[in-house]
């Protein structure tokens, strides 16, 4: 495999994919052109002006964005597909879509058997085993929170570490993310703005920061960048 | 109908319900006792343990709890309570357990025939047409999103404000009930902690705090507490 998986698509102060267009830049390098997958539809916006969004940012390395609504058999493109992105947004409207347009198997397939992929936020999140450690809210009832399973545990892009000094009373990330091991055994990686895995024959933790790990009835653990994840699950 | 949906069991610094305590002395009066709905288990706590934190609070404006999980026949036990509570936690579990023991139609069927109910967090989303508008995490497939509906709206627990000074790239609550309205029509109640709904004939807003609502294309407006808001769909 050849694949990213990214918390974010942007850090705060900077432009769309800033932070991690260098690395991009090798990762697609010779592609033809990458296919943008805009189901997660961040803000409800069209998948056309999303596509835009993608297409400027790699304008900046020297690599063609077309957006998968632009096809009209949506499987058939991503079968075909030199390169593969899918956008953040919201997580139960990207799987719901994946399924509804029969792309969910095809996409697993295509990326198993190395073309190259990038996902940021929800469009990483769909790399775990399932969509069950997203933060985002249903706004849509999807057929399953089954994803493509990339890697052998769940992701949580954004993590987000508890605030010391909150006086609020819904959950923290953590206390979520450890009623998820009441119930569901796999790993989770909190991945914070700016970390991303890059998976190949391993799976390493990339980027300038720590992650966070949680495994069914331990206490979580930090784990260094450049960590190999490979046998986590 | 005679319901209070609260946005939180548990203020800071407060004992578990101790702030809305002589409210539900009125509510619950003359009741033989208290039927209480542990399925959202919060941390994943036992029925037991979750029923007893019910317990030793409702033992203060001596009010008798019973957990559900005692009874053999869970639908039947509520259509039999003379009041019930359904505690917070996670409400993707909540949601799976309460269609699972067939108690959703029974619990509908109870608070709308007249029964007091009490919901807290997850007790109170499941009061709004839909659990859309959580902030849970989807740690368990439901078989459906539908809830009780005993407001036209949906709700969202523990209303949290953007902070002006974050650089957190995860999207604020407003903009998830936004994304939320891309996709549904019905308005959402962000109630902030320490606010509830009280249903009688009237869907009234109590506490000391403002809410937040949220309508489809409108831009999202305050109400003050004591506002009414049966008319709100």
């Amino acid at each position: 495999m050849k694949a990213i998986l990214a918390s974010t698509s942007t850090l705060h102060g900077q432009a769309y994919l800033e932070y991690i267009l260098p690395e991009l830049k090798t990762h697609f390098q010779n592609c033809d052109f990458v296919l943008f997958i805009p189901y997660a539809r961040p803000g409800g916006i069209t998948h056309e002006d999303y596509t835009e969004t993608a297409r400027q940012a790699f304008s900046k390395i020297d690599i063609q964005v077309k957006g998968l609504h632009e096809f009209d058999d949506h499987a058939e493109a991503v079968r075909e597909a030199p390169a593969i992105f899918t956008g953040g947004g919201n997580t139960f409207l990207l799987v719901s879509e994946l399924y509804r347009n029969k792309v969910m198997p095809v996409l697993q397939e295509s990326v198993r058997n190395g073309t190259p992929y990038l996902g940021t936020s929800a469009g990483s999140n769909i790399g775990g085993l399932s969509m069950q450690t997203t933060n985002d809210m249903p706004i849509i009832y999807p057929p399953s929170f089954k994803t493509l399973g990339l890697v052998p545990f769940n992701i949580n892009p954004h993590y987000l570490d508890p605030d010391p000094n909150s006086r609020h009373k819904g959950e923290t990330r953590e206390t979520r993310i450890k009623e998820f091991h009441t119930l569901n055994s796999q790993p989770v990686v909190g991945l914070r703005e700016g970390s991303w895995l890059e998976i190949t024959d391993r799976v390493m933790l990339k980027g300038k920061l720590d992650a966070r790990i949680f495994e069914k009835d331990q206490d979580a653990y930090e784990v260094q960048t450049g960590t190999d994840l490979t046998n986590l699950n």
